[in-house]
């Protein structure tokens, strides 16, 4: 499919692609940079890929797939770095979470002759680094392609495909719209992910360290999310700000009224929105984005 | 250990206390009340119990152990049905996830002679119904015993064992304290998860359905709290509104300085929170409350 594939951050997602790669012969050739030594030496020991080094320009020269997988506020950086490597025709794309700053970022800085499409794979767990890959990630689960204004439609079906035989299913949509759905499905979910367990947090420092003890009466499904990578989410809330405080504005609205409800004792609406709330566990369940299995089938 | 156990509601908790039982062969008899002849049938015909009836009072008559297993809203009505069938000398339990109100209702309404203990067992599925239960489900799992004023030591110590019998560890703690920790590592996440999923919903409604489709990006892990039964949760929200709406105020005040964080682009202080809200996950997997795998080990 590719005859050079270059993959810039090779963490959790960049290692499982790789994985996916060589397990299902996407490409002749594997290569990654990262920045520190001890990550490109470790991803050759592991043979995820085939060649790895901090230099990226000599990583992504020849390259006809180069995808960056690393936070979003490395991507300036990368791009004035591989803006004069990049073979005439490859392709560029990337796996973020949010897509309006960055599309026109790097719109503005390549040559015309490649066909820059920005991917986004809605796939991934709680932990980080290249040893934490696996080639299933990506199985069943939704990537989201944002063509750039120059990339032509055979690359864009070519890199369709290319996700398609990771495992994926894809689907194409615009900047603006992808940020806005992704702030309601990911970014807020994780943001009060966060809150809730720094706010445990504050409190257990303070006085009480049965927090832990007893978090399986609910806390413990947050503190999954809440281990996610923290520089990556950083970078997301900070690089999709407006659509996330729209979000949070209409989250602490609809808090306020639940408090409302409970403090003047209102039976019927806790139980109309609580009711209301169970039918969309079972449609995720449907839709195959979920496990039927209760308590995410612990054992 | 027990002649006759009587479970008044054999739900996802209940039914499991029976099926325990049972496995464990603690009592020669087993048997329950519900409201509804249909659940009464079920929980023979699916041999959880070994007699059921609507009649409380009949069910209650000669047993050594009692436990109310139904939602907090139905315990006064309960209490004054029994409180003349109560035999002497009785261990009385119940399970619920809120105490203070509940126990001094007991306490004022039952004879001096009857042991009022209060359990409660920290687990449970987002499923409900006796179809739900399994005799492991308290495996692992704390149960917070808070012995009322007038319970002896020797039945303290019986109810314990009998909660240990069951897979529980076992920590005895009173009611002040044991709503105000459970507000924080229980009921603040289920509101938290009941209101983020609202949020969603009401967006979907409006204009989008991609919100079922995209949601392993991490609004998924919340559905599945926020399918919890609506009835149970109404009543724990009100029974503990005080503890729940000073919990939901420090929840609101700690995002509001997250928004802030993002809005300033304070790269600094988000990296800080969300690299601290990533070591208590380690701490709950230590402490044996969560699985390790990563992904809550969904495949």
């Amino acid at each position: 499919m590719f005859k050079r594939v270059c993959i810039i951050g090779c963490g959790l997602i960049g290692s499982s692609i790789a994985r996916g790669i060589k397990k299902n012969k996407l490409a002749t050739k594997v290569v990654s940079s990262n920045r520190s030594n001890s990550t490109n030496k470790k991803v050759i020991r592991l043979k995820i890929v085939d060649e790895a080094s901090s230099d990226t320009k000599k990583m992504v020269r020849g390259s006809d797939l180069i995808i960056i997988a690393s936070p979003l506020s490395s991507y300036k950086n990368i791009i004035f770095k591989i803006k004069g490597s990049l073979k005439k025709g490859a392709i560029l794309t990337d796996v973020g979470s949010v897509k309006k700053n960055v599309i026109s970022l790097i719109e503005k800085n390549i040559p015309k002759n490649i066909s820059w499409i920005s991917s986004h794979p809605i796939a991934g767990t709680e932990d980080s680094g290249p040893e934490s890959g696996f080639s299933q990630l990506f199985k069943n689960k939704w990537c989201i392609l944002t063509p750039g204004k120059q990339s032509n439609n055979k690359d864009i079906k070519l890199l369709e495909k290319f996700w398609k035989k990771l495992g994926s299913r894809v689907d194409v949509m615009d900047a603006k719209q992808h940020d806005y759905i992704l702030s309601i499905t990911s970014h807020m979910p994780h943001l009060i992910a966060y809150n809730i367990v720094n706010t445990a947090l504050k409190i257990k420092k303070k006085k009480d360290r049965n927090i832990v003890k007893y978090s399986a009466g609910g806390l413990r499904d947050f503190t999954r999310i809440a281990a996610s990578n923290p520089v990556m989410w950083r970078d997301i809330f900070i690089q999709n700000r407006k659509n996330t405080s729209k979000i949070i504005d209409k989250f602490i609205k609809n808090l306020k009224d639940l408090k409302k409800a409970i403090k003047n004792k209102n039976e019927k609406k806790l139980e109309k929105i609580f009711t209301k709330t169970k039918k969309i566990r079972k449609e995720i369940i449907e839709a195959g984005q979920d496990i039927s299995r209760p308590d995410f089938g612990r054992k």
